[in-house]
């Protein structure tokens, strides 16, 4: 697996892989060319999320209208329920996402 | 915080920064400029890795010999107790390893 070889499909839709998965943690590569989330559409999750753009550049708006532009190699910690949505990718190069999904202050929620 | 932006100093020992961390997990990034680990030296850990390389080469060895190149977007998993060592990263530019920690078999730990 090589982060930066795109799917041989892309256009439609955006293409999520799971390169490595445990009851504790997932990290994803999701490789998105153009595509934006749904307007109104607000991604609402369980657990944190650790985002990084690997290649091209993204866009995540939050209620309220902030937006975060990321390029190349830039971070941004998701906590839990935060809501967000993808406002925007660049379609060439394509927006190369890289990232890591932990439940809600760790361990604590086995509890 | 960029994933591609250097530390400042750079060349003595590998910078390591921890990303994002709970009690599950650990996101690190590495930056190697042309160390490798000593000669006779076996990271034995007991944590599952998840390996990526971001930017430069590196390269892994296990016992017995057999060496794993890493070249950009490379990734490698390295279950817990398998033995290993970084055999040779590139100074220029240099390797950056993107890291992600988990804990053996997750969630079943804590039984």
């Amino acid at each position: 697996m090589n982060l930066f070889e795109l799917p041989a499909r892309l256009g439609g839709e955006e293409v999520t892989e799971i390169l490595w998965e445990t009851p504790d943690l997932r990290v994803e590569r999701i490789v998105s060319a153009g595509q934006a989330s749904p307007e109104g559409f607000w991604y609402d999750q369980e657990e944190d999320e650790w985002v990084s753009v690997l290649e091209g550049e993204g866009e995540v708006e939050f209620p309220g209208g902030e937006k975060r532009r990321l390029k190349r190699g830039d971070t941004l910690f998701l906590p839990a329920h935060l809501r967000h949505r993808v406002s925007f990718t660049t379609a060439r190069p394509p927006c190369v996402w890289l990232c890591v999904f932990g439940r809600r202050d760790g361990r604590a929620d086995s509890r």
